[in-house]
């Protein structure tokens, strides 16, 4: 075989939807020797591991683990494990991830009832409320809490509220927001929160954090059909994250030793703390975009700090913009998904990655791209917006 | 939080039934910086991952992949793919990895029907035989290839021609055989075919590799109902692995640097040469612990190259001998699974851990623990005895 050698892995700079930059500790911590995966010293860092997601989580649930698979595995772990064939559930889409739980969903066997939003704006909570009281049946409400694929944000306190009047179970998708804004685990009594951990966690990809609730855990426990997925069960799960150490599967140790440093980064510098960065280079690439002259997405008040979205200006070849972005800069940032292929470019702060120097490089960088195309982007404008802001 | 400071991952030499040795090249890879899931230096890294992979499955089939999950998301996404609700599978047990596959097929709504043998006995292709003629309307014949859970080598050819003949799919569990010895793919027209990533192959857990060959590929492409699982549908992963480059999920990113690195090792080795060398330390290890004076659980004839499987003597409490080589040695084993628990200790010899040293130092730690109990194992003896074979 012709093999390319060395293997070429050039450092970019990930400021798209994710992967997001990796610090060098992490990626150094997933070198470390690999233990088996029931090895006391390696139980000792799953136990650890654990204790540091409940902290990134906000939350006291026992039942807290890293599943063996990405963020999308996440989102699966949760529909097959609440979710028994013909249940009836209410799933609320203002995105691809929203869209993408209703087809998870349906693969459960559920009837899935969706309230919707366009994508941009967040999911009104009277049309959930509505979906609620027109389907007093239903047993879950799924929602996505940072939509990816648009970069809103969307507020959870009332929808939360009023799935929980009804007896029904809150399901979130907080890919995009756990460890770059507050997740409101426990404080809401959300019942099942996923992530991953290639996002603002600022780990490689291939781990998904769950948090679930003590009456979701007795919900699971006490289902009549068994879980459709073997290997994302966690009826047999939590027996191996628990004191039993009851041998499911070879848990991946190596990614494992990755999110412990990430998570330990995190600890270190304060969940809040971490979460005012995020918020304050946000609001500076807001406002040195709008400088710049472009539009942004979403309102303001429905923005997520992780990431953002660029309206594509008339006239401009958003492909041409990634495509200069990486070629000249290095630089990687994401393109729209679905509906908004080709109208908007997605911006992600996430990790390590939020912090002013990414702002006034990209801002650089983008708007000698934009003015390449004509588009006259006033870039001294954009960097005293940001000086403005985080001086 | 109180934080152990460092992080505590001593060196062990793993020498159980997975995960196994890595060497630091595969440590070190896995630490290079993370790329975007769709950027084309990472692709590129992609593409060369597949070849190898085709490779080490000695097969043309295109589509070959990485699940992004541990062998067990291998084994779900053989089952998820090729059976659909209502289909009729015949599935073979002779171990805890049958059983589980009977118990997935299950879970995806198939009705099985199961052959079986005791565990540390092969199949007997007869019974094989018996259940396809019974059993016309069975459209999958599951089996695994290496029995990670006994240490027997499942033959193939006779099982994998009966299925063919009668119009079946054959799906192989090569969890334990890949990278440690032929897995016959192409040979015998093995329709899907799923592995792990930390046994022969010799690198941390966290993927599964899977191949897929064209007449199984159409059957699924053809299915009536969707994929039960979105994470592990192959429908939409090809897309991703193919030209298409089509967004699915965040592939785990680093995991698969590794897994390039660990197949580039096997290249430079040559995959008969590994082969080879797997089963004269395999054999080295069989002599000398049958001159120590203990038995093997497997008729040679049927015994794994990667993997050996020792009855425990009677009064040696074979817990106790897998703490003293844990805290004396530094050295993992294995215990017995489902009704071998107790009865066995498994002993791994794959990937660079399959080499004369580990023989040599195994049987001597080993011995040593044996006499500590008051069993006369004979030290020298073993140790001529691999000296007799490898020299």
């Amino acid at each position: 075989m012709k093999l390319e050698n060395p293997r070429n892995v050039p450092e970019k700079l990930l400021l798209g939807p994710g992967p997001t930059p990796v610090e060098s500790r992490v990626l150094r911590a997933l070198s470390e020797p690999t233990l088996g995966h029931l090895d006391k010293d390696f139980v000792a860092i799953m136990d650890e591991t654990r204790d540091l997601l409940r902290y990134v989580f906000q939350t006291k649930n026992e039942l807290t683990v890293a599943m063996s698979g990405t963020g999308s595995a996440g989102m699966e772990t949760a529909c097959v494990n609440m979710i028994e064939r013909g249940d009836k559930v209410i799933i609320c889409t203002h995105g691809v991830f929203g869209t993408r739980m209703v087809d998870v969903a349906e693969r459960c066997g559920a009837e899935v009832v969706t309230v919707s939003a366009p994508m941009g704006k967040p999911i009104d909570p009277e049309d959930v409320a509505r979906a609620i009281k027109d389907n007093p049946d239903a047993k879950v409400v799924g929602i996505v809490h940072a939509e990816t694929s648009t970069g809103v944000l969307q507020p959870l306190d009332d929808i939360a509220k009023a799935a929980h009047d009804a007896g029904m179970f809150v399901l979130v998708d907080a890919v995009t927001s756990l460890g770059g804004m507050e997740v409101p685990v426990d404080r809401l009594g959300l019942d099942m929160v996923y992530s991953g951990t290639q996002k603002c966690l600022a780990c490689p990809p291939g781990l998904a954090p769950v948090t679930v609730n003590p009456r979701a855990v007795e919900h699971i426990k006490n289902r009549q059909q068994k879980v459709q997925s073997w290997y994302l069960d966690l009826t047999m799960i939590m027996r191996y994250w628990g004191q039993e150490r009851f041998y499911h599967h070879t848990a991946p140790i190596n990614m494992i030793y990755g999110l412990n440093e990430a998570l330990r980064i995190i600890a270190e510098e304060g969940l809040e703390n971490r979460w005012r960065r995020h918020r304050r280079n946000a609001e500076a690439l807001w406002d040195g975009l709008e400088a710049l002259g472009v539009k942004l997405l979403v309102d303001k008040e429905y923005r997520l700090p992780s990431l953002t979205s660029i309206v594509v200006p008339e006239g401009v070849d958003e492909a041409a913009v990634r495509k200069d972005l990486m070629s000249q800069y290095s630089v990687e940032i994401g393109s729209g998904l679905g509906e908004l292929k080709g109208k908007i470019l997605r911006v992600g702060l996430m990790g390590s990655g939020s912090n002013k120097e990414n702002v006034v490089f990209f801002l650089a960088a983008f708007g000698t791209v934009l003015r390449k195309q004509g588009f006259g982007a006033d870039i001294g404008g954009a960097l005293e917006a940001v000086e403005k802001k985080l001086s």
